[in-house]
């Protein structure tokens, strides 16, 4: 009996790059039946992906099924694996975030700041309602979730969904373990990174290869080198030896947001007038993605692909649900739940964590207490994401202000407001908890202001 | 058998609002001695206000022996409270804390941000040291400690001290105790606000007036009048209705500086190009209240006195003392190791907390866990006072450099290291941690950088 | 406008100590109504009280209304405060709980061990029904509850009931501070003693005189003189030099059940081959006080009602509710919930602490963690606790069965099964949540074993 | 550069299996050095021992060089791992402290109850010597600990000890395991049981075979069959359907000393009178057992070995070496510090409990919060071990006598003191920390009582 995978948001540029993870696992992994699934709005995307995936099959000449459609609890029967990657909104969304925090003097970013709080409210409830799907359709399913941000999302479904098979992944720790493989010359496999946070500010805190604790030459080389190992999406700025040398610590990417706000800013607000928000820029980066994707004689993930940030969430994801099928009991680093892997936070909170990966799903490894360096931030940004949870499922506006209030890059009572109010405006039709549904488009939740 | 009280940094400007306090408790807090203690560099004022207290003690009539003297430890002989209110390198090494931060964009104030970590730096060793003395020469007595960072400095020396009987005070409680008793127009004595937080970073979070609940109207108040409870060296800049009404708790007048980052700096700012540092405002006042405290037939706390920012300080700590020399089981507000009334923070950690004072010390009403909305900054806030005092003993660069990239005003990577260097170097003199003592110069425990 | 107070369980033997509470305190707490309730079944004994309460009003001159009724919610309308002091299943159900567990080889007692769980299982849910009643009819009125387990009880009602203004009361810390106040040879209110635990299972781990620390001389009185503070029906069996040293604690009486075993079994299964049950001995003790209480002359609290156990509850309660109608902000011990008090405790727990008493209730002092000595100890019995209110709750045979064998008095996995089954079935009319109500008889949820 | 293996204890008589599994390992964990160590009272047998050691690995032909010697530093240098299977005292120690506690009428055990009190105060001070030595030696060699209370001494060493390369490991969740294979008719390898707790006293909450939850079908059989898989040295008494169907846990066979203690005490006094205490039958089995070690032509482990309890040590302990030495993060029970795996239990706590086994030490797996049945019982047994341990380093008469009366199986004030004076004055010899070395005989810590 082989293995269906649904593709939820199958109509997005990448998942050319996930189907090219499904077809070389083929052997360990051995996929029977692949259903992308994507909404009205996506639907020429979902054809040209469709198409272009098919070509993809037939060149590998895998027994692999493969069908694409709108409705998404048919796709559901049967599923084995869900993967999440959806955009509620689209780019258009994701600009508005970009552009009202910026316009304020505040980092206008998709998964940081007042950007990241209003896709994660877009996004909860969707999510939700596909989780309460999969748990009646397909229960034994596991959903894997890229949806962004993925830590708060997943957290939100582990506290408010009846389904509880829900793993959130995210390319950075993938990255930071490959770069680090490079710098010592290594294989990636042998390398093994402690980490500890959450999704998007998560801290590496001892690199091993083979066993062999290494972090002093790495933490040497980040201070000597000013190694990238940022996604394609974010410019990296470098980091003072004396951060490295306090915090004795490996930042993520995303860090800088935090740690050097002001120059990220200054430098976002040019680029802003430059080229617009980054979303205008992936918007045109898509459109030509697109135009390859339909060329019939494409029947491979082609190169342009990894211009964008999201490069090896297939590799995450594959890799994911290969070991959770083999029950392999290896090691990857996923957004999962707590349970007292870092002692200071609490169990029901959604960390990034190693986790032995099984068929019983991720378990995470214990790193006890946070160093004291980052205890502070750390629990901050937990309880900042913790009052975002709060917001998206009550729709409440006084919650929702204080989730931006408490944000460490917003944190301005009277601007808040503003970027609020904004926020809330730009996204009406995506936020029906704030708004009461769109049939009649009176508002319910969402006060007047 | 009188009591004897020792007033370290008795040749401050705020000494006659002490003695003040004193004079009218004698009935039920018999003070039978009276000694000032200062430093060499403060002689000159230490007489001016020595023979001032002389001139109200004559004129109350009551039987109370003073004398100042420059030697702390045979002060300290015999003595049952010790007042302490230094101010370690005096209103210059105050301006270099305001003037430093501020020339780099970050608030510069004196118990907040940079300057904030700077005071507590050059304060804790001294207050170490005098603790010691305490210990040795009379391990009964209580040191009501007033200099300021209040908290961080309480917190140093129950971590680190073997004299435990330290109580740290703030008048900020006090004042939004009196002026929400304004407001209601009722007593003072009537009203009880339930305090969350710590120094200069405390929340109320219900007000009882005898008894009864009024937090809603206090809250409505609030939002309404812009009601002004900051003391005078704060300037209030009103907080939203939203909000308040979001948080539901009180915020204290230091507050603007987390909340209202950018207009508190910017206002700041500007106030610094026309008049200079805050520390500079204030040296021209005090030249002048002491040209007043000179005049012999002053013999009362001059009105002028009250627009310096510590107001009540005086009755903070009279009535203090007053409570634990009577037992009087009331309910004061004070600094003091938490020991669990507030959940979420380590036992050890001292907050800012309504106790019950008794002679055997206060005793914290336990408040339960911070409220969601505040949980997180305030866990912060308290990691970045534990690396404060982490720096403060162990006089390390690295340790120096994390407590400001990690506290939330300065939060950048490469400016704290600017900042850093620049504040090392101002307060050299006065960071014998850091720099391994005066004698030949040569810096021990300080980087090179 | 008067208070008005509704003692429930009003036929209960206390009563009469209960109005000399109140008639004595009448100037500071002018209580104006005073309602007995009880159930058809005390018919009897309530007409009794009854009289005689309103003989002792008449002969105190003081302005009292009195009534007496069978009709709960009638009584409740207008109450201030509701005194509960039932007995469900009166004394033939104690008697079960005390001689079905002897019966099997373990102590059989009203509070502790199986007897203890299977007065939680009985009176929860009456409980529960009550406080239900209050929240609807008179949602301002204090429950005072002195009806045993007070503290389990209480935390059950704080967890489970919409009504929150509920305090557990319990006269063993009152006793252990008057012992203390004996023996030192000072007035009770002098005395301050830090307790720290549950009900019938808290330490003191300070004692303070005017808020000096008189610890350590306490301690030496208690090994030297076998000092004797048990409440009526607790023979003392006197603790060791030893462990009073080793724990440097005051144990209360109960803790004799605990550590002392194997001789209170010893003498409590002689004792009820004598004379049998405890019950059977109060049974006949409430005979003669009733006959007493009969006589048409009796205008006063009779010295015979001492011999109960219960001496002092009526002061304990008539204290708590003068402080909380005059916000007096005086310290009091009562069952509360815990908030932080004992940090290692859940916020949630019910624990037995010294509070500050004000008309919003009382406010915990923190005593931050337990000493390590009782520390494990401790933990396990709030976690009995904890299993003992969930089975309550559920009416689930599992959860009870767990609460049996999780007792340190029980602790035995086949035994606890057999004690079960027959406390279960002598106690099947007031187990309606294990059995499904009275109506048919039909067992619903208890398992059929 | 082969592998240097030090065995202290080298004469015990578990030796053989440990031998047998460095030879049967010999490919992926190739062996190049064995040391013996053993003291001067164990000369005899260690020679014994030596002899044939050295037979089974001629017999085998593995490269591997074999000594044996009193001289336990000189064997340590250029160890990389150090097995510890000592028994301060010996079986002699081992009969008082089974016959002093049983004589009292408390379970005279030696890992449980007050026989464990005693042998890890004895064990303690020498194995914090031990790794003093490995410290300064041979700093990088990892301490593979099988004496016992292997949790309790594992603490002891990680707390107390500067060399942290420490494992404690024991046969019963191995044992576990591979008795749930057999029921379930399963590869061991295939199965992996979710431990939680201590060790002996750590229960299994889920069994996955393949990853696949099985749990409730081993629930099942545990009750229908009275599965046993204790070890040889306890005899099974069954485990009742209400117990397994109430806790839904899996207990270890040393759990009935806790739950079934009247039943065990019963049987071990019939024993007792019987045979005389379990030491003084293992020691005739030990006799037996070295007669046949004698045989010159024996060259394997012998089946007798199995009869005693601690079978299946070598593979725990042989496939934890091996696990290190190769990296090969698979999955192993064994005790190591919390970290957070057990929410409940402090971060430095020692617990059993899956751990992905690395070079660079064991990573416990993150289990969350302890389930509520068991809650209580577990956190007292961790509360009363860091008593042990306290007492341990302290020598303090009182910290001795809190552990035992803090112990469930003792818990009786004054018996606890009898027992400890007893068990103390047995010790003597072995207690230097209480009685301050041997060289004048003269009491130093312990009480004179």
């Amino acid at each position: 009996m082989g293995i269906k995978v649904v593709i939820v948001g199958g109509g997005s540029s990448y998942t050319p790059e996930l189907m090219e993870g499904i077809l070389k696992r083929h052997e360990s992994f051995p996929v029977e039946e692949v259903v992308l699934v994507d909404i009205e709005d996506g639907k020429e995307k979902l054809d040209i992906i469709g198409n272009l995936a098919s070509r993809m099959i037939e060149a590998s000449g895998k027994p692999i099924k493969l069908s694409w459609t709108l409705n998404r609890r048919e796709a559901f029967v049967g599923a084995d694996y869900i993967a999440t990657q959806i955009r509620v909104g689209g780019l258009k969304a994701r600009a508005a975030d970009e552009r009202i925090p910026l316009s304020h003097g505040f980092i206008g970013q998709e998964t940081n700041g007042a950007g990241g709080v209003f896709k994660a409210l877009r996004t909860i409830p969707v999510l939700l309602d596909l989780a309460k799907d999969v748990h009646e359709i397909c229960p034994e399913a596991w959903i894997i979730n890229f949806t962004n941000p993925a830590g708060i999302v997943t957290e939100a479904l582990l506290k408010h969904s009846p389904h509880q098979k829900v793993i959130g992944v995210c390319n950075i720790p993938y990255n930071m373990k490959h770069s680090i493989a490079e710098i010592l010359e290594v294989k990636p496999q042998a390398v093994q990174i402690e980490f500890v946070g959450m999704n998007h500010f998560v801290f590496g805190q001892k690199v091993l290869v083979h066993g062999v604790n290494r972090t002093q030459e790495v933490l040497d080389r980040l201070c000597d080198d000013r190694v990238d190992y940022s996604p394609a999406n974010i410019v990296n700025l470098g980091w003072s030896k004396t951060f490295i040398e306090s915090t004795r610590l490996l930042p993520n990417p995303y860090h800088q947001y935090y740690f050097q706000t002001r120059d990220v800013l200054h430098k976002d607000l040019q680029a802003f007038q430059e080229n617009g928000t980054r979303a205008e820029v992936v918007q045109s980066l898509e459109k030509s993605l697109f135009e390859i994707y339909k060329n019939p004689s494409l029947s491979e993930k082609p190169k342009e692909l990894e211009k964008r940030g999201g490069a090896f969430y297939s590799d995450v994801a594959c890799s994911l649900m290969d070991s959770i099928h083999n029950n392999k009991e290896d090691i990857q680093t996923v957004n999962t739940r707590n349970d007292g892997a870092i002692a200071d936070l609490p169990d029901d909170a959604v960390i990034e964590v190693n986790c032995v990966i099984t068929k019983d799903g991720p378990k995470p490894i214990a790193v006890g207490s946070l160093p004291p360096t980052i205890k502070g931030i750390t629990l901050q940004m937990k309880a900042f994401e913790e009052l975002v949870v709060r917001a998206a499922i009550s729709g409440n506006y006084n919650d929702a202000y204080t989730s931006l209030v408490m944000n460490p890059l917003v944190a301005d009572e009277k601007r808040s407001k503003e970027v609020l109010d904004e926020l809330l405006d730009a996204h009406r039709a995506h936020l029906p908890q704030f708004y009461g549904g769109k049939e009649n488009g009176k508002q319910v939740h969402a006060k007047v202001y």
